[in-house]
């Protein structure tokens, strides 16, 4: 079964569990400004403004334009299949008068950018094409059906994240024996995708900008900045942000390495206490990590351990959901912040997929930082990549 | 100058012209779901809740999440560079105070997709932190903004085109020797890509599912789907819709060929009749394409002349604007039909760059079609693109 299809399947049940009587994804030029939802359910794009529309009793049907028709056809996942040339409303309302839904989901979201793929303009398009009907008032976010149909990874997305952490570790182990002193972030980065490029099949995991980022020494940007010409020094601490994405899914790690200074054999004492921390508050957020627990209470548990030894808290959450793109929605670990609105709250669920990714400063070092990725288990959670427990010397 | 610096020297003029006070552009992790105006005036992607502020005074604010905030500076566009790390709504209700505007153009649109990037919850996101002030009431549309600055090509942007056009006519010219009959729709695809492939820096214009579009014979599905094992056949008309992307531009031509019959030295007269009509559909628009005139006047022309000799109209648009995507937006050579909204009634600037693409059925032969693009010029319009002028005979 192609992905697209297990995911389909996966629908009605969510739509019952949540309430949901219909699942309307509305869009048009969706290879220009990209629903995340399609990648899930659709399968492809559309040119023309179009309706996919799911039901709890197993209904799938598209209303699409007449050219977009043929497309939808050969990917075979809608068998009620609709065209039209003029325009959509029509044939819309009469799909939504035959199903007569109460509670109707659709993609939109304050806090979740999966569940946020809808347009302003197509919300109002919509509205418009209701009007006279008792639909327009019936539309809710589809924010839990998303993050449920989203964050639950069956066994084959779990073992394909599974092995995009693997290839990733695998590129780290062949970068170490490269590094030196004098390298520059941007050669460091250079290295990285090379080594990347010797594998076929992988592509970086996120926007090439920052992907790999690197970071040497006490002045460095801070995540989410590409890496610059700044020259890695004896007495550095250098990070590492990479993901690569295999089979369409996504790794994101990051690893820390120590720059030896001349008669040292290994890390002066603050930077060894600055990894060792990192490695505990990611161990003591995985140790809670597990269905019914909050995600607000499990990044309280790695931002207390690192204040609690005299830290400056990191500026960011804990950790991410990871999946078919990095960042992959609703349920974050994350703090009580205005960013964040309602997601500290969410429930972790069985079968999603978390990075943990605390960081702190070293004065006059550089930022240690550590990123792993769990998966929930019914207990409590397993590790999908090979953890990194000690810090590299180079 | 690279292309983001002139798009943003374009700016404060068109604010000005069309007298709004702040063009503001909202969105987070803007990797997954992408408003088109990044690539014009952010030059890269964000992760945190971003607010990018242009005003007609030549401003460029951007508040961004603390993570965000070097990879901003790194890229140099914008001078006044606000951080965050709880939330957003504080500092930028705190420009909005200082700027005051009276009217401020978002990134929403009913008709023009290339100005409808903001996501719904985006704007609500941005109504809640406006709450209390007099800016919520006060935003509107961009599409007059973006519909300028996209559509208003510079002689730079538009020689990118004239390029990506040759380089696709060039691999047409290669194609032709290798075609014969027996070869499947997706054999042609792929000799297409193999060609593409030959020439450094080509990328597709398009989703790679349709991109190259092939269709042959009297049962081929149409356009915007994607190549099929249908078996070229003597006496098929087949025609390819496909386009290049080269330093950062596209093209997207349509070519018509036709396959002969044992015994056969010319198309058969109702081929070539069907042809013909497409290419003088096309010369007669493109005779009335000036600045002034509608979108609907230079598609009803387009139109009138296939019907006026006895052919189905096609079901879609004349034309659409291309630029840095294939379909670059608003400004749309169409007809008075519910799909297209008021686009049919904009009237045609100078410099914006147009495809023609009519098409009409020859009953037991195939679809006929030709693509070709045209610059808007002061007193009418130039090809970018070599026309096709006489049927492709194989």
């Amino acid at each position: 079964m192609d992905m697209v299809e297990a995911k389909l399947a996966q629908v009605p049940a969510i739509l019952s569990e949540v309430g949901i009587d219909l699942w309307l994804l509305f869009a048009r030029e969706s290879h220009t400004v990209h629903d995340p939802c399609f990648d899930l359910v659709v399968g492809g794009d559309v040119t023309w403004q179009s309706a996919f529309l799911l039901t709890p009793q197993g209904d799938r049907i598209a209303i699409v334009g007449s050219l977009d028709r043929a497309a939808v056809e050969m990917r075979g996942h809608y068998r009620d299949l609709i065209g039209y040339v003029g325009g959509i409303s029509e044939e819309l309302r009469k799909v939504l008068t035959r199903l007569d839904p109460q509670r109707i989901a659709i993609n939109f979201s304050l806090d979740d950018t999966m569940s946020d793929g809808m347009t302003h303009g197509m919300f109002l398009t919509l509205q418009k094409a209701l009007e006279g009907t008792p639909y327009g008032t019936r539309l809710e976010s589809s924010d839990r059906v998303v993050s449920a149909l989203r964050g639950r990874k069956s066994l084959a997305e779990r073992e394909c994240i599974r092995a995009a952490c693997a290839e990733t570790v695998a590129i780290f182990d062949r970068l170490t024996p490269r590094l030196h002193a004098g390298l520059t972030e941007k050669q460091v980065a250079a290295m990285i995708c090379e080594e990347m490029e010797s594998v076929s099949g992988l592509t970086l995991a996120w926007d090439p900008d920052h992907c790999p980022a690197v970071f040497t020494g006490p002045e460095s940007a801070g995540a989410h900045a590409g890496p610059t010409d700044r020259v890695i020094e004896p007495g550095h601490i250098m990070n590492v942000d990479f993901g690569v994405k295999k089979d369409g899914y996504c790794s994101d790690l990051q690893r820390t390495w120590y720059f030896l200074r001349e008669g040292e054999t290994e890390a002066p004492p603050a930077v060894q206490r600055g990894f060792d921390t990192i490695v505990a508050s990611i161990r003591a957020a995985a140790a809670i990590l597990k269905p019914g627990v909050t995600g607000g209470e499990v990044d309280s548990v790695a931002r207390t351990h690192i204040t609690d030894r005299g830290y400056a808290e990191y500026p960011h959450a804990l950790g991410h959901q990871i999946g078919r793109v990095a960042h992959d929605g609703a349920g974050l670990l994350c703090p009580h912040w205005e960013r964040y609105g309602a997601l500290p709250d969410l429930r972790i669920e069985k079968d999603q997929c978390y990075t943990l990714e605390p960081r702190l400063t070293v004065e006059g070092h550089g930022i240690a930082t550590c990123e792993e990725i769990v998966a929930v288990t019914e207990t409590g959670c397993e590790w999908l990549s090979r953890a990194q427990e000690r810090l590299y010397l180079v």
